[in-house]
Formats: structure tokens, C-alpha cells, sequence
């Protein structure tokens, strides 16, 4: 875990919380990506060396259409930047940590990313992500 | 906004969570701190230039005892480290923001802090911080 690599918050309309979120971090969203294989629209802030990223669900079985109707608009998850996701999926599992995917994953803005199952870690949804070189 | 300064994570046993985010994290807890005014216990683990807060209550009445009941383990706010904490109290106001505290007041790991309500910001608690020289 080199640090955290951004925030991901739920929301259900993009336009008013991008509106929102750059009056509040006073700066402008700088990418916004569809990642469909997991339906959900993102669109990214950049603070200090961190990230918030803003997510709703672009299809109806999308874990944020599920999320938002669960327990409302709000952070979503913690994603960690690691060096070697193969080798952080490992030493996780040998700490008891339960993955919820055996193989890394494509995310948004260039990540392969594996989710820890948030039983695990007192409900905090935890991601990991390698940047795709 | 400087940047984020750390996430807190309500808990409901620190001795257990703190021993799980130091494997998740690879690093020690760096802190402990009671803020006896706030009725919570804190713990504090570096990653990156961002710190991770676990937060239990120490009595009864405490904020995280009432997020502990009604939401359960999770984060519970992410705060934004600030050179002057009144004149970004002011620009949020002018934003339109609604901020929990008039004044700043005291918090852990030597801070004034200024949360702003999270009906305001997709159901996210920021909390503002300025390091007390």
C-alpha cells in the first residue's frame, strides 16, 4: 500500500455533484470515463496527490445503482495505489483479508484494481489499484 | 483545500481494528489521542501524505456512538487540511454550503476543525482542519 490513490463517493446526478464538487475542492474535474464492464460513470478531482472520484451507475444492475438504493449518496470506497497488485491480493489473503475478485480487474483511469470485501475491514470497502504502464 | 489530511473510520473496537488496519496498511499505529470533548478515542496510521483515523466512542452520547447505531462500522468523514480555516469556512458559506460549527473547534492530532453538514455534499462529511502552530 504506497498511499491512497483516490475516494470514490456515490452519487445519483453527475451534473449537480460535479457542480458541487468544484465548488467545494475549488478545482475543476479534469476527466470524466465510462467504465462499462462495471456500469458506472466517473468523473475525477485531483487533490494534493490524492483523487475524488465520483461515481453513479450507468446501467440498472450496477453495484452503485445497488449501493444508492441501500444506503443513499456518500463514500463508497478507499482505493490504495500498490506497486504489484498480484503480490498485495497475496499478502492480503495471508492476512485473512477475503478478496471479492481472484483476478485483477480493469478500472477507470488506466488501473488494473481487485476489491477486499468490506466484512473484513469494519465496512470500509477497500480497492487496490496499479496504474496499467 | 490543500489536500486531504486524513480519513476517519468509525469502529467499534479500537484494539481490534487497530490491529487489522495495520495489516491492511503494512504500517503501526503512530497515535493514540482521547478528545474527551468530542467523546471519542483516536488512532492514527500514515499512508502516503494522508493519515487514516479509526474512531470509537468514549461515551455514550459521542457522534460516532450515534453513527455506530444508525450506519454501523464504516467511514465516517474525510477531512481536508486548510492553510486558514475562517476564510474557507467564509468561501463555503458564500458556496452555499452549510457548515456544523460556527466557530472552529478543537480536534485531534493538534487541529482546529470546521465539519461542514453532509446534506450539502452527496451525504459526505468534510471535515476542514488547520494544523494549531
Amino acid at each position: 500500500m504506497n498511499k491512497i490513490e483516490h475516494i470514490g463517493i456515490a452519487v445519483k446526478d453527475m451534473d449537480i455533484s460535479c457542480n458541487l464538487y468544484e465548488k467545494l475542492l475549488g478545482t475543476a474535474c479534469y476527466k470524466k470515463e465510462e467504465v462499462a464492464s462495471e456500469g458506472v460513470n466517473t468523473a475525477f478531482f485531483k487533490t494534493g496527490e490524492n483523487k475524488i472520484e465520483l461515481l453513479t451507475a450507468s446501467t440498472a444492475d450496477s453495484p452503485i445503482a445497488k449501493f444508492l438504493e441501500k444506503k443513499g449518496e456518500g463514500i463508497h470506497h478507499i482505493a490504495f495505489d500498490v506497486e504489484d497488485i498480484l503480490a498485495e491480493m497475496e499478502r492480503l489473503k495471508s492476512e485473512g483479508f477475503v478478496l471479492l475478485n481472484e483476478m485483477p480487474k480493469r478500472g477507470a483511469d488506466n488501473k488494473l484494481v481487485c476489491f477486499v470485501h468490506p466484512k473484513g475491514t469494519n465496512g470500509v470497502l477497500i480497492e487496490l489499484c496499479q496504474e496499467i504502464k
